[in-house]
């Protein structure tokens, strides 16, 4: 992990000098994982303008600390506050103001009298969002995990079977493939509960005629694959054809603009007008895509509303559906890779409607 | 949920005169779901001083705070922060300063210039530490399943498997007897690994004369059990007899001081005093104790230095350990309710050294 950490810290510590400070004291524990390496509960670590850095946590965690932050110097306490204030002495310190708390923010400010503290924005989450070849490599393993629990699993038999107990079983298919984790809880939703876009398992039996949506996926080294694919349980009848292709068909267009260059919501008016060409907008009631890595849910939030372009090696997810509710719902959802031609799929999988048992 | 909810609003409520404030603004998203029974990602509640309030989520979860959260009146909007100031306009509001953003406070601050924002502390968190009558439910089924898993596990075969596996298998066991999920990550640790505090589970193969380590727990109705045991796997020799003996006796020290009206520390004191009698308080290295309940460590922890006392129903592990880096360790682990008398232990199975296979 090292070298692609340092890497990290010295493009963090690049990005301060224009942001006006000297040092960033980046406590937002999953931005320490990503610049350190440090998987524990309780760190923070302390990032200069030339890339240099400290790193903090409690005694509890000196032996993991010393074997996941080797290149580091590190500070143990009980008081990480204190004993970052020790190390940040400088006229002008960077705070992560999103995530920071007002008594942390306190503190800093008695031990910090003449220190001027400058909230930075997210500005590791916004490294984060480009991956770098460790990060590919581990997000690619996790959506490969995924997808060959998921063939796994529809080979069968599912009707008969609670959703909770399929759901079961496919977490237990992506950790006997080699999955540290789920990456988060499963969505399985049969028939009428297809409709409901965050549905929790529940002892309904799968029938034959119903549609069944799963979304899914497997962690790998701290990184999360997210795929959904629905299917029918017997033979398709012409609705679920028709919604089925309207949300392929709108995927499809949400995909294609997910390129290096092109504007974030470029993809969200491409796949909200397809959903509009086949009538089903109205039925399309979340969110269409998120960044995918370290985090489930992280920058950038695929929307209307977001003003900037799409980078390379950003990894997002792409996942409109249609949700009519008392009927059924259809979502596809792919984890991409942004190259500057058409996006490469991680959750490689038919997204053809599959007739399943 | 709504009687149980309602008095703990009205609890809180009582408790706001004191602390001068008129409100309460509930950011920390563990404490919303024990004021309200909402179990989304993304909800606040503001509660005034005669136990009324008003609850806040995205369109997100809509229907779902309508189920949850029945009996309060619920703003839906994308800017939390934002609605809630317009329903906080009072002139002495409290907020949760050790967990809102320094981002959010700025905001709030900016919406409500004549409102002054006062930290309350940990009030919410206070309240939590005594459970009722509904949390201690939950607490027992959570701890009765994951002991009548492990009793399922250690009839074996256990020799011979890996510690992922076996961690695998109980998981499995806790998920069939009704946990609707893990509590945390089981910690399985066999032979040498058993020395590891928090180790996380490997390839390691079980053999015979393996001590073997077992932390774990189920979650039921969002409520945590968390249970430790160390078996020895064949037959126990000197050693291993004499660790097992000095941890046991140092939890029934400990156990026997959590009693209502009891400082916390004088449980840590008696736990110690035993393991030092012994001559092993120098590989006892980490927590002894803490709160367990809608998170899996919360208010009160068990140190030296607490300075409060314990109160009945209040829910809480004990867990001295001993730890001899490659050689191995023993943990024993309850989640007790606090009583007038010896606590109530939860996680009901029997503490002699078992000798399994």
């Amino acid at each position: 992990m090292s070298a692609s950490t340092q890497l990290r810290r010295q493009r963090l510590g690049a990005a301060l000098t224009d942001l006006g400070v000297e040092a960033l004291l980046v406590t937002t524990l999953v931005n320490v994982r990503y610049l350190t390496g440090f998987t524990g509960s309780n760190g923070a670590v302390l990032v200069l303008a030339d890339g240099s850095a400290v790193f903090f946590t409690d005694g509890r965690y000196r032996d993991q600390a010393a074997e996941e932050v080797p290149d580091l110097e590190h500070v143990i306490t009980r008081d990480l506050i204190g004993g970052m204030a020790e190390r940040a002495d400088v006229a002008r310190l960077g705070i992560e103001s999103h995530t920071l708390s007002v008594d942390a923010h306190a503190r800093l400010r008695e031990l910090l009298p003449s220190t001027s503290l400058t909230g930075t924005g997210r500005v590791v989450e916004k490294l984060r969002e480009v991956k770098d070849a460790e990060e590919i490599d581990a997000l690619t393993r996790a959506c490969d995990i995924s997808t060959r629990a998921l063939a796994g699993l529809l080979e069968g038999p599912l009707v008969g079977r609670t959703e909770r107990e399929v759901a079961r079983d496919l977490e237990n298919r992506m950790l006997d493939l080699g999955a540290e984790a789920i990456a988060f809880e499963t969505i399985l939703a049969a028939g009428e509960n297809s409709a409901i876009p965050h549905h929790h398992p529940t002892d309904r039996v799968l029938a034959q005629g119903d549609l069944l949506k799963i979304d899914f996926g497997a962690r790998v080294d701290g990184y999360h694959a997210d795929c959904t694919r629905t299917v029918v349980l017997g033979t398709a009848d012409d609705w679920q054809r028709e919604v089925h292709a309207a949300v392929k068909a709108s995927q499809a267009a949400g995909l294609d603009r997910l390129r290096d260059g092109v504007p974030v919501s470029d993809a969200d008016t491409a796949a909200r007008g397809s959903l509009e060409a086949s009538g089903w907008l109205e039925a399309f009631t979340t969110g269409l895509g998120h960044g995918v890595g370290l985090e489930i849910h992280e920058d950038p939030f695929v929307a209307a509303s977001h003003t900037g372009k799409l980078t390379s090696r950003t990894v997002l997810t792409m996942e409109p559906g249609i949700y009519v509710p008392g009927r059924g719902g259809v979502r596809i959802e792919d984890t991409v890779l942004v190259t500057a031609g058409a996006p490469e799929v991680l959750t490689t999988m038919t997204k053809d409607l599959l007739e399943i048992g």
